[in-house]
């Protein structure tokens, strides 16, 4: 494989987006990014987006894109897998420019979540319609299964979740771009409405509007442009039984830590080498599951380590610098490379008030559903 | 990049298949093209599809379908373009070879469309939903003022238009997997009813369920595999304005020459030497546009070259001997990945009653919405 880097990242406000339309949200945060990198044209590109057909009633939004940016006949495709739709997008464009067929590709993300009619049938459909969604089941109500079950198995807390909530807050709050910049504090979660026992409403991550695209280069080409590269030393993905039901253990989301494994051998890295990191925090239970699978805690440890400092802005290694999909919003397409930007501008220094220290490597680990897909990915500051 | 072949090919039979589910299709192409390639293993696999989520309300197919098919922990992603999403599955898989990443790739294609509440608008969700389809255009409204516009500046007729349909069906026919297996007539186009003007029924592709996958491989994997292979010597993909009133000129599908200008450069090949073609006849119109941009026939020609055997299965350059997107069936995801298992299936010689003769080089041609993005793959005998 061509070794390949990020030359430059944009992304759009995340939040209730009303006065953009999905192409505006999209066309934003490819400017950025191309303004970023400092290219003057792009080979190729490819849109992670969860579901613009049912929230917006718009699909074959590849060639809407390229339209709308300007950079028609270039070839132009939509990814999807669910909320992991901009990590999928993402090593499309690796794949494509690491096999030598092109030199710059963008991988973008967007959703236009407001918009949707009804966001939790939408989002339901990322689960089994047929087994899961079809019998009333819904995210949160997937989500507070596998913390019920990690609290039953392993004394896991609605103090340790509502941790991962506060710390994230606490990150967003010093991030322009995320939707909800305040902080909060335990009491906020625990007395917040309760959604799906033991979820409340501030374990959630909210409905967001929101774009964001990296540019793609090969490694040699990185230093003759303007933008500073970050290296992309590993890329996995992995899948997992759709529905929930289906899977021999709750309380191990399967899929990070296949895709965290091959991850950490295709960059010849043990997880303690890693520096930070921006995991899928769709709920808290979920932050905490991750820990485990990436190698952050011991298996069952992972709320403790949320509550204890390893994962804050100043702990030991960083979560979620950006506010993650609790804070900084979660428009599902997007999420995946807006994770990406947050380590690039963490990987360069360029993170303002929430700068993680001697930054060198950081990890990104972005989900489908309720792990029916993952992705993680690993770069390095050069 | 390193050279990459197909290996095998397997696909559903095309028609209304009540008793399948998404699922079920998928994964019976899947099967058959696994088998057909003689690997104990596929390590990653793409779907193209293009609605899921409006025809059956279920998003997140990868994981679906990788779980069906029990391959999960393999990565499992979707690809959209329209009804160009399945050869642009075919590409990543491509890419994800070529790259040297992946050595086993699946790329496949489905659709369920007769499940679908509407399956006009959700066609029309490939069309520009703010500026075409909310102002009551459709698809075959779209093809209706293609076609209109040719013949007003080309003299093109309806006999030219039904001599499409009348090949496609003659050869489709031949076809065990085609939708509609029955030869038909001028006078069954021309008398059959009007659906845009001056398209006529006969002139329409249909509404289909159907699957198809096929196995990607490395050039110099391929002669240790069961499966009799096939070389890929090009991919290619170009976009266009997503509406049709924003193009220059309504006669002329632009992403169509793109591709094929690029393609042919990539194969270091010129028209003439394609023995053999499957083209994206969504509508009788489309299949002579292309034609005229693949460099089949003369710009303003195509019609006539439809009417003059030039492309029936005995002539110069037979197309659409599967039956093509009219008489096989359209299952909008699931066609790129046909076309190439039929291109496959004659390239081995085991086309049966439709077999072209000394069929060494063929190609595909595949379309999303009125060509806002265009495809074309170029294969090789071995």
């Amino acid at each position: 494989m061509r070794e390949v880097a990020i030359i430059g990242v944009g992304m759009t406000r995340f939040g209730e987006l009303w006065n953009q339309s999905l192409r505006d949200i999209f066309t934003e945060a490819a400017l950025k990014a191309i303004d970023d990198a400092g290219v003057d044209h792009i080979d190729s590109m490819y849109i992670g987006s969860m579901s613009p057909g049912l929230y917006v009633g718009q699909e074959h939004i590849g060639s809407m894109l390229a339209d709308y940016l300007g950079v028609t006949p270039v070839p132009a495709s939509r990814v999807e897998s669910a909320c992991a739709s901009g990590s999928v997008a993402l090593r499309q464009a690796i794949f494509e420019v690491a096999s030598g067929y092109s030199d710059i590709v963008l991988a973008g993300g967007v959703e236009k979540m407001n918009d949707g009619e009804d966001t939790t049938y939408i989002l339901a459909t990322a689960a089994d319609q047929e087994y899961e969604a079809y019998f009333g089941v819904t995210f949160p109500g997937l989500y507070a299964m596998i913390a019920r079950a990690h609290m039953h198995r392993y004394g896991t807390t609605g103090e340790q979740l509502a941790a991962v909530a506060v710390k994230n807050h606490a990150n967003g709050y010093r991030n322009p771009n995320a939707q909800f910049r305040m902080k909060i504090t335990k009491e906020t979660v625990l007395n917040s409405t309760m959604v799906a026992d033991p979820l409340h409403l501030f374990d959630c991550s909210p409905v967001t509007d929101g774009g964001a695209a990296a540019i793609v280069v090969p490694l040699e080409m990185a230093d003759k442009l303007k933008g500073q590269p970050v290296k992309i030393i590993a890329t996995a993905q992995a899948s997992d039984t759709i529905a929930l039901h289906s899977r021999s253990d709750l309380t191990t989301v399967s899929s990070i830590g296949k895709a965290a494994e091959k991850a950490y051998k295709m960059a010849g890295l043990t997880p303690d080498k890693i520096d930070l990191a921006e995991v899928h925090d769709c709920f808290t239970i979920a932050e905490i599951c991750a820990y485990e699978e990436l190698g952050f805690a011991e298996k069952g440890k992972g709320g403790a380590a949320a509550e204890s400092g390893l994962t804050a802005l100043d702990g030991k290694i960083p979560v979620n610098t950006s506010g993650g999909l609790k804070s900084k919003g979660h428009p599902v397409g997007a999420t995946g490379i807006a994770q990406i930007a947050e380590i690039v501008a963490q990987l360069r220094g360029e993170a303002g008030e929430r700068q993680v220290k001697n930054a060198r490597i950081g990890l990104t680990q972005n989900m489908g559903g309720s792990g029916g897909s993952c992705t993680v990915h690993i770069l390095e500051a050069m």
